[in-house]
C-alpha cells in the first residue's frame, strides 16, 4: 500500500510535496514506514518540506529507532534547524536517541542565531591538508566525500590548527600531475563569513561572487562550517516574502500557510497602528469641517487626492526599497534618488492633476459649483503627487542611513503621509480660493 | 594609475561594483587600458554587471581586437546576454569580431525568448558516453572542463544522437574503479526543461531538487544546455523586484537605477488607471452628497473606514499573493485560503471597529451630533475589513485559475474596491440609520 502511494516517487523533494498535503497522522505513519526501508528519502522529504508545514512534528512522532536512522541521513544543518524548532522535551528525546557524537555536533550548530550563517552551515565539509599531494589529496576526498549529499567538487584547505588556507577543486586536483603539492593547486577563498554574519548577508555575498558553498570561519580564521547554495536560494525566497509582508505591514513571523488565529493575532497590532495613523489624517479633514459643510463636492474630491498621492508615494517606496535592498554597495548616492523621486512625482503630478482638474471643473459647470474648485484640484495633486514621491525614497533612504532595515518602511506610514497631506492641500487651498 | 585603480581588486563581481560607480566613458576607458592584460577579469566585471548598468554599452564601446579578447573569456549565455541587448548595428559588429564558430554558437543561443530557459542556458557542458570506463571519463573531463569558468563536478551523459541518458559526478568517476563502465556510474536526471520553460519555472525546479545546474532537453530528449544556480539566484531577485513592483503597480521593466523620465513614462499609464479607478470611489460618495451634507462628521470617518479596508484587503493580498509564488503544486486547496482570508478580515475588522466606534462615540459626545454614528462606524468597519479579506484572497485566486500571473492582482485594484465599498457602507448605513 505504501509502494503505490510512494509510486513515481524519486526524489525526496517529490515526497515532500506529497506529504504535505497530507494530514499530520497519515505523513507520520507514511514516514513510520519508510524509516527502515529508505531512512534517506525520509529524511530527504523532511528536510526539503515547507517550514511552515513543521516537519519537525513529525520527526518527533517518530519512535526511537527510527529517529535514529533518519537523522542519520539528514545533513547536519537540517537536523540542527528541525530539532531546534522542537518543544524542549521533544529535542531532548530525540537527541538521547541519536550517538552521541551526533547529538554533540548538532547541538553546536544549534547554539548559533538561527538566522546567522552558523545557523544555516553544515559542518560536513571535505577538508584537506597543504602538504599532501593531489593523488593523496584525492584518496582524502574520496574518502570524505564518500556518501556525502552535498559536496560540489569544492575542498577546503586548512593548516594543523585548521585555519583556513583556501579552496581547491576536485577538478583540479584531478587534472593536476599527481605528485603536484596541494600547496600548488590552492587558491584563495574567494569570500568568507563570519558566524554571526546575517543570513541576508550571506546571501547578498553568495549571490555576488556565484559561489556553491560559501565557507565560515571564527574571528581567528578558523574552519567552523559551508553555505551551501541551496539554503542561500531558500534564505533569498524567505527574505522576500519577508520584504514584501513588511512592506504592506504584514509580520514576517506570518507563515503564507499558517491558520486564521495566528494571522488575526499577527495582522491586528499592525492594523491598530493603522488606525491611529487614520485617526490623525480623520483630524486633518476634522479641522476643515466648516470649509466641507460650504463645499460639499469637496468631499467627492478627498479619495481621488489622498488615493493618487499615496499610490504615487508607494511606486516610489517599492523602487527606492527593492534598490537598498539589492545594492551590495553602502556608499552609492542615495540623496540621488530623493532627487530622482521628487521629480517624478511632480511631473506625474502635474499630468493626472490636469486630468483630475479637468473633471472637477466639468462637475462644477454640471452642478453649478465655483469653478476656482478645479484650480485646487490641479494644485492638490500636484503638490501632494510630489509630496509622495519625496517621502517614498526619503522614509527608506534614511532608515538605511540609521541602520535600520528600510522594508520597515511600510507603506502605512507613507499612504498616512499623503492622506494627511492630501487632506490638508485640498482642503485648505479650498479655504483660501473658494470661500 | 590603473594598476593603482585596480589594487585590491581580486574578482570580476568587485570590479563590476566599481565600474557600476564610474560615469560611462571612464568604463569604457578601463576596460580598454585591461583588454590586453586580463580579458578574463573584463569579461568577469562585465558579466556581473547590473543589467540596469548596461554593460553591453560599454562592451559595444571596444574596437574589434578589445572585443574578441573580452568575448572570448565571457560564458556563452552572458555573451548572448549583452550581445542580444545591443543595438543592430552594434550586435553585427560585435559578432563580426568573433571567430565564426563562436558567433554562430551565441546566434543560437540568442534565438530563445531571454526569460525561457533557452535564453539563459549555457550550451558549454561537459559531456560523455556511456560506453566509455570511469578512466577515459576522467580524462575526457580533464581535457573538456579545462579551463571552463561554470564546472560544479556534473557531467552530462548522452548517446550517440545526443540523448540525455542522466548524469554521473566527477566525485562518483573518482571514487569508482577506473574500469568500470559510465554505464554503471550513470544516473538518472533528477529534473530537466525545455528550452520554452518559463524561467520562473526554472527557478522553482532548481530550488526544489538543489541543482547546481538543471539540463534543458528538446522534445527529443537531446541536449541543449544546462542553466546553472548562479543564474537561477539572479532569476529568483528579478522575479521577486518584479514581483514587489507589480504589487504597487509599478511596471516589470523599471529599472531600479533608472531614469527620472523612464520612471515617469513607465509610472503614469498605470497612475492613469489608478485615477478611473479613485473616480469611481469617487462617485459613490457623490451619490451620498445630500447625507455628506446633513451630517459633516461623515467626511471626517471616510478616511478611515476606507483606509483600513485598503490596508486589511493589502494583507491578505500579499500572503495570498506570495503563496502562490512559493507553491510547486498546482492543486492544494486554494478556496480554503479565501475562506480564511474572510474570517480574518472580519476579526480584525471587529477588533478595530469596536475601537473606531468608541472614538466616533467621543465624538458625538463632544460636539452633540447622532451617536447612531457609532454604530454606522462599528458596522462599516466590520464590513469593510470582511469584504477587504475576501477580495484580497479571492482576486488572485482566480487568476491563477485563469492562468494570469496573480501578482498583477495589484493592491490598486483591491483598494480601490474596499474605497467604494467602505464609502458606500459607512454613509449608505448612515442614510438609513441617521437621517
Ligand atoms: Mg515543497
Ligand atoms: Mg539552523
Ligand atoms: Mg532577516
Ligand atoms: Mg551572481
Ligand atoms: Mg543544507
Ligand atoms: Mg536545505
Ligand atoms: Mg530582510
Ligand atoms: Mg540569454
Ligand atoms: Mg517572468
Ligand atoms: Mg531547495
Ligand atoms: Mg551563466
Ligand atoms: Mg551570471
Ligand atoms: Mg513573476
Amino acid at each position: 500500500r505504501l509502494r503505490a502511494f510512494l509510486d513515481g516517487i524519486q526524489h525526496g523533494s517529490d515526497l515532500a510535496d506529497l506529504l504535505e498535503q497530507l494530514e499530520d497522522e497519515d505523513r507520520v505513519r507514511v514516514l513510520q514506514l519508510l524509516a527502515p526501508d529508505d531512512p534517506a528519502l525520509a529524511a530527504e522529504a523532511l528536510a526539503e518540506m515547507e517550514p511552515d508545514e513543521h516537519p519537525e512534528d513529525s520527526l518527533a512522532a517518530l519512535n526511537a529507532v527510527q529517529i535514529a536512522a533518519v537523522v542519520a541521513e539528514l545533513s547536519d544543518d537540517d537536523a540542527a534547524d528541525m530539532i531546534g524548532e522542537m518543544a524542549p522535551a521533544d529535542r531532548d528525546r530525540v537527541l538521547a536517541a541519536l550517538p552521541h557524537q551526533d547529538a554533540g555536533d548538532i547541538r553546536d550548530l544549534m547554539a548559533y542565531d538561527e538566522e546567522s550563517a552558523g545557523g544555516i552551515m553544515t559542518a560536513e565539509l571535505v577538508t584537506l591538508r597543504v602538504n599532501q599531494t593531489a593523488a593523496q589529496a584525492i584518496d582524502e576526498v574520496r574518502r570524505q566525500a564518500h556518501g556525502m549529499d552535498e559536496f560540489y567538487g569544492i575542498v577546503f584547505v586548512v593548516d594543523e590548527r585548521e585555519v583556513l588556507q583556501g579552496t581547491v577543486s576536485l577538478r583540479d586536483l584531478v587534472t593536476a600531475d599527481p605528485s603536484t603539492s596541494v600547496r600548488e593547486l590552492v587558491q584563495d577563498p574567494i569570500a568568507v563569513v563570519l558566524p554571526e554574519t546575517d543570513q541576508e548577508e550571506v546571501g547578498r555575498v553568495v549571490s555576488k561572487y556565484n559561489l556553491t558553498i560559501i565557507p565560515v570561519v571564527d574571528g581567528g580564521g578558523r574552519l567552523l562550517g559551508g553555505v551551501t547554495f541551496d539554503d542561500v536560494i531558500d534564505i533569498i525566497e524567505a527574505e522576500s516574502t519577508e520584504d514584501l509582508f513588511k512592506f504592506v505591514s504584514v509580520s514576517a513571523e506570518e507563515e503564507v500557510r499558517g491558520g486564521w488565529v495566528d494571522a488575526v493575532r499577527l495582522r491586528l497590532p499592525w492594523l491598530f497602528i493603522n488606525l491611529l495613523t487614520a485617526f490623525s489624517a480623520a483630524s486633518v479633514v476634522y479641522l476643515f469641517e466648516d470649509t466641507l459643510s460650504k463645499v460639499s463636492l469637496l468631499a467627492v474630491c478627498m479619495p481621488v487626492i489622498a488615493g493618487m498621492g499615496g499610490n504615487a508615494g508607494t511606486q516610489a517606496l517599492a523602487v527606492t526599497v527593492r534598490r537598498l535592498a539589492l545594492s551590495s554597495e553602502r556608499s552609492g548616492t542615495p540623496w540621488n534618488v530623493v532627487g530622482k523621486e521628487l521629480l517624478v512625482g511632480a511631473t506625474n503630478g502635474l499630468a493626472t492633476g490636469l486630468v483630475a482638474s479637468g473633471a472637477a471643473f466639468l462637475l462644477c459647470m454640471a452642478t453649478g459649483a465655483n469653478v476656482l474648485l478645479a484650480v485646487v484640484v490641479l494644485l492638490a495633486m500636484l503638490l501632494n503627487l510630489t509630496v509622495g514621491g519625496f517621502a517614498g525614497a526619503f522614509v527608506p533612504t534614511v532608515l538605511e542611513r540609521l541602520g535600520v532595515d528600510p522594508a520597515v518602511a511600510s507603506s502605512i506610514f507613507v499612504t498616512t503621509f499623503t492622506d494627511m497631506c492630501g487632506f490638508f492641500l485640498l482642503l485648505g487651498l479650498a479655504t483660501e480660493l473658494l470661500l
